[in-house]
Parts: structure tokens; sequence; C-alpha cells
């Protein structure tokens, strides 16, 4: 019986939501574009509904074109980022394979994380946080491993660093291995060729570049990764060899099973889960937006706005975190300047402005200030006032910075992008 | 290198969404409450706003009352309803330990499936599709299998029978053994209690008698059942006895680790995932629109609703599937009359009326329609509508039914209801 009522607990007091109207300058979520919030409110049509198979159908192609692959087994897992990161890895490894993973920030230690729980032989890679790896670095631990499964993350949000994958793709398949790729930070931001770098399994989240809601997670599957992922269909009892083989082989999960994901996905779309719709919709617009304006330009609209905001943090005299040439196109660290109070500044920043910052994990926490341009809020007024904002809480704060001319070098980028492109023109 | 070229795959000619207007009567996804779409359009927050945790601690506590419980574990998994399933098995069973799953119908053996791939020691104990257990079944294999978890179905939709709790969780907790429910189908649309029953983990999804969308999965848990997950809570390699006991007892998985969801939910916010920020908006207006109306209002809402609808198919001359004194209130099955084309019959409702029903699955396939009457769809004018239109399809595919008889015996259902109402008030 139970100890507590209930009925206790007043609830009819509560509000409707009325959320406050922040920018979101931090590396995700970022504001959702307005015209994803309309695609979500639009009515509701059953699993099964015809409707349904043609929005789907939509989606994966749309998918493709962003993720630039040919891949037919597109989709979205219906979760948070983290979910088809689970979901790639529960679904290709199996207990006691090799796994190795590249560990150089937050998360790539989630990528180890997750291999454990698969119960994989985990072997890491590390480089110190700030620093990407050399792909010989990878290819000799490839080398001593022999990994079924290469794990990196493609753009590491806790160190704003972008790992180069070129040729990488070649290496594991000279060496029998799969390669994966955490792109929830860096796509759609940063260039990401899935077939032309020969990456079996990315995964992404909405709630970064793409401009949507956390909760979706769109997943690109090669066929090799697939065939493999194949081989470990269930199988039903009464037909396997032995008690042994179905434990150690068939994937531990039901929900991020994604061979049954496909088949769902698939022609036949045979029922798996009940497909998230309103979510379904957010993806389908988020992707048209990116499609419409051009996969290639949107990448270069992170990479401008991008360059706008560190010249203004480095205008006011400000130091920018890590080497620039590796740095994610949108995502920007700032040394937060010596005798700052780091919360204090951000607790500021979002009361008083209504702009919000991030600070970082581990050794970088309380060091480095993370700013993202992302999605929507990757475009010069966003940029401006995130600059204006800071740049005035750190005077009051006590600090020397010249915002103005954190400005003006930031309007110097978009005056040099504009001219650019007035050429080309 | 691709072989396939991603340009290949024309994307830039697909249009915004314009979903047809469904009235969605299968047993769910229903159609989303409007209020539900519009707090789903609301400006996006960051994860670890102030407000975000303000909406966070008014979902636990609306969905408390909706649970009926005092535990403070109660909140959402970020997934599609089966995800919360899995989160719950996955968190108290380790490897080996033994589950009852009582099966009777598709769901039932979703559970056995779910546990099989958590390398439970799976029992199953069985009735033909269409029946209840009687607890006295279920406490002779709880007496006989000692589980540690004993896994039931409240409401099954594909057999439209509502199994009855009471009394079940003295008995498992007797016997030592914690007691899971899945309500997804069910709940609010029967009365479910969860402290007064004894109910250790119950699950849920938004996208039935909430009237909310797939995607996010409400879930309660006992202090008693959270007890066992923290036992299994990760530990780290360097503290941990020996190897073997980390690969046996830690929680399989990062997403569904329910111990690090908590620590998300509770004071402490320690970042997990994501949230989904516009999924829980929608679990907020929901469950905000379910405490506004009362939840015991909103079950009398269904089970009144739900015979109107079972009314006007008798009174049209219909059979009635099942032992209507087990059926749900939210979901009727139809017994689809003798050379009638089941497929058919369903494609004209839909695409002459923009009406949804459903088959169901297994050994009901193509022998019984499914009804749903869920969330803001249990009203009048939608039983009406869908029972005039099945009418109207059924005749012209040459059934003799009386479609005005059916209507007439919907309408007395809603007079005598509001009779009753008025001697109340």
């Amino acid at each position: 019986m139970a100890e507590k009522a209930y009925a206790d607990q007043p609830t009819s007091d509560i509000e409707p939501l009325n959320p406050p109207h922040r920018l979101l300058m931090a590396p995700g979520p970022t504001n959702v574009d307005p015209r994803v919030l309309t695609a979500m409110s639009k009515p509701t049509v059953g699993q099964f509904d015809p409707y349904m198979f043609k929005a789907m159908g939509e989606v994966q192609k749309m998918l493709r074109t962003i993720f630039k692959t040919g891949n037919e087994r597109t989709m979205v897992v219906d979760g948070t980022s983290r979910s088809a990161i689970e979901a790639a890895f529960v679904s290709v490894i199996a207990p006691g394979e090799p796994v190795l993973v590249c560990c150089a920030g937050r998360f790539g230690m989630l990528l180890k994380e997750i291999a454990e729980r698969c119960d994989a032989d985990v072997h890491v890679i590390e480089r110190p946080w700030g620093e990407v790896f050399p792909i010989e670095q990878i290819e000799q631990a490839i080398v001593e491993v022999k990994p079924k499964l290469v794990a990196t993350v493609q753009g590491d949000t806790s160190t704003t660093m972008c790992q180069p994958l070129e040729g990488l793709g070649d290496i594991c398949h000279k060496h029998g291995a799969l390669l994966y790729t955490d792109a929830t930070a860096s796509m759609v931001g940063n260039d990401l060729r899935v077939d032309e770098w020969g990456i079996d399994i990315a995964t992404t989240g909405l709630q970064k570049c793409f401009g949507g809601p956390s909760g979706m997670a769109p997943i690109t599957v090669s066929d090799r990764a697939a065939a493999v992922m194949e081989e470990r269909k269930s199988i039903e009892a009464g037909v396997a060899d032995s008690a042994q083989e179905i434990a150690v082989k068939r994937i531990r999960s039901n929900y991020f099973d994604l061979p049954q994901v496909f088949d769902y996905w698939g022609p036949r779309h045979l029922n798996h889960h009940t497909e998230a719709t309103h979510m379904l919709y957010a993806a389908h617009e988020a992707a048209r937006i990116i499609v419409s304006e051009g996969i290639d330009n949107v990448i270069e609209r992170h990479r401008i706005n991008g360059a706008a905001m560190s010249a203004a943090i480095e205008g006011m005299g400000l130091k920018l975190y890590g080497n620039q040439s590796h740095r994610m196109n949108d995502v920007i660290g700032v040394v937060i300047p010596e005798g700052v109070d780091d919360a204090a500044v951000r607790a500021q920043l979002l009361n008083d402005f209504s702009v919000e910052i991030a600070s970082s994990f581990g050794p970088l926490k309380g060091t480095i200030w993370r700013i993202g341009v992302m999605g929507c809020n990757a475009r010069k007024d966003a940029v401006l006032t995130c600059a204006a904002a800071l740049g005035n809480v750190l005077e009051r704060n006590g600090v020397a910075v010249d915002t103005g001319r954190g400005i003006d070098a930031a309007l110097a980028i978009y005056e040099s992008a504009e001219r650019k492109d007035n050429q080309e023109n």
C-alpha cells in the first residue's frame, strides 16, 4: 500500500507553458527554426497512412542528400542523439568483439562508455582534449587492435575540435573494420562526406545545425555495416543451433535493433514502434530547409558565421581556445579571462540579455566558454547580439574588453563574404 | 569510394508537409489535441535553463497525479512507448535473472521478447488471446518461478482486453518480486492505481489516451524498484571487485540506464542526454489538460465514449469481440462479418471518410477490427462519425447493417450519461 498520497500534490494550479525568449548560443540545443515549429503543429496521421509513408520516404531522400550518401538505410532513430549512437553500437557489436575508440573529449568518452555497455573488447586511443588525431595514429592502432569497429567523433563539442576523417574509411576497410562517426554537433555545419570518406555509420541529432528540436536522431548505414547487423538479426529459438549462439549473437536491444528498424523504414513497412509523427514532421521540415538552401551553402553559412563570431571574440580582446585550423565551423571556444566568475557571467548573460552560452566539461570546465552558431542561429544578428551582450557583461565584471572593436571585426567578415559572393554571381 | 551518387536523388522538389485531415479511430496514435500541438510550437529553451527545470518538475508532478502515485521517480523516457518498457527491463534485469511474463496478446509477446534480449531467464504463462489472467494463475506461477520481475500488460490493444491488477502487487512483494505493467494503451482511459495496487514500474506513451504525439514515454518507478536498479548503477572499473562483476551487473544500456536518468530528472539535474524539449512541452500540455479535467473524469469520459461506440456497433447489427466485462474502455473489438474484405473496408473508410480504424495481429488478424476512442477523440462527434462512416461503407459492401439504429443506440448512452450527470450536480 502507498505511504504517500498522490492527492497531496496540487497540480491544478499549473499554467500553460510560456517559455522565455532565449537566444540559444550554446552548442545546442539551438533555437528551433520557426518553420520547423510550424511543421510540428500539423495534423496527425496514422502510422500506416499512405501519407506517413510518403513523409518517411521524403525524409530518407533528403537525409541522403545531407549525409552525402547513396545508402538505402538512411533514416531516423526515435530518441535523442545518443540513442542513435547506441543503436549503431548495439546492432554491430556482439559481446567480446574488439572496438577501437578515438577519444579526445567528452563525447569520445561517451563512445567508450557505450561500447563498454555492449561488453565489447574496448581499446581506446587518446589525445589531450583540444587536439585531433593524425590519421596515422588511428591506422597504427587499427593494425594493433584489429577492431571490428573504429569509433570516432567528428566534432567533439566539449573541445570545439573537428576530427579530419578523409581517407580513414579506406584504411578501416583495408583492415576489415567498419568506420563509425558521431556527427551530432558537426554535421550540416561542417563538411561530412559519408560515401566519399567511406564512413559506414554516421549519426547525428536535430537540435544542432539541423535547427530542429532534440529527440530524433538521423542515421545512415552502409551496405557493408548493414550486412554485419543482418547477420545478428534475431533467430527464432527453435531454429538456432544452440542456446549459446542466440545469447552471444542476438542484438541485445529490441528498440535499437536496426535490422528491425530497417524493415519498418523499408518498402514493407513492417511495424516496429509507432513512429514519432510530429518529430518526423520536424525532421522533414528541417531537412527541407537545408536541401532548399543547398547543403554546401548551409555549411558555408556556418563557416562564415563561425568566423564572424571568432573575429568578434578576438577583436574585443579575448583569446580563442585551441588550434583554429581544426575548429568546428559552428562551435567557438573562448578562454575565460583570469579572475572571471564563469557561472556569474553566464547567469548575467541569461538573466539580462536572455542569451545562453555554455561552459565545458572535464579538464575544460570553467576554463573555456563555448559559443555555438548553429542552424537558424548561424546568422548575423544572432552573432552580433551574442558578442555585444558578452562584451557588455564582461565590462560590467571588470574585464577590459573593446566590444565595439569586436563587432567591427565581425562585420568585416560579413562584408568580405558578401563581396566574394557578389563577385561570384 | 561510393558507387551510388547522392546527387542523383532529386530533393529540391519536395514540398512542405500538408497532411490530410484524418479522424484517427485506430487504437493509437490518435489525433493530437490541438492545444498540445500549439504547445509544441513554443520557443526553445536550453537544457539547463531554469525554465526547463520548472517545466520538467511540473511534468513530474502532474504525471504523479495521473499515475496515482507518490513515486519521486516519475518522469519520461525520450522515445516511443516501447523505449520505456526496455528502460525498465534493462535497468532491473541482469542476465540470467528470472522473469515471469504474462502473455495473452501481441504486447505480452513484446515483453517476452524484450526480457529475452536482456538475457533474462524468461518464464511465460499464457492465456488464449482475448482472455485475461485470473490473479490466482499468476500467483501460482510466481510461487513456481520465484521471479525477480513479474511483467504484465494492463491493456493489450491487440485483444482489447484489460488485465485486472488489483492485489497483484502485494502478491509479488510477498514473494520477493517486483511488479511491472505496460499501461501504454490503457492508461488515462482506464483506472490505474500505481500505489494502491502495488505496481513497482508502470510505463505508457503519449499517443493514446494522453492525446499527445508518439515519441515520449511516461514512466513511474517505486522506491523498491529503484533500489534494485541503483544496485546496478555503473561502477568505475578501478573500484569494482572483478571484471566479471561489472560485466554481469552493469546496466547494459547507457540511453536506458534509469539511475542515470533519475539523476538528470532529480534535483542535481546531472546531464545525461539533451532532453527532447518540444516533446516535453507536449507532455506538459497533455498532462495539464488531464489534471485540469481531473483524471477520474477523464477515465469516465473514455468509459462513456467506449460504451457509446460499442452500443453503435451492436445497434447496427455487428458483433462485439470478447468478454465485454474485461474490455478496455478505450478500445472496442468488432468481429469482421463473414465474407467482408477487411483491407478493402478500411481503405474505403480512409479514402472516402478519412476515418482510420485498425485490424489486429497474429490469430486475430483479419478477424476483428479495433476501434479506439482515445484522448480528445473520446468525444461524441468522433464516435458518431466513425459509426456512421463504418455503417455506410459496410452497406456499400453488401453487409446488412442498420446504421441509424446504431447511431440511436450510441446517442442513448450519451443521454443516459447526461441525465446521471445532471442528477449528481
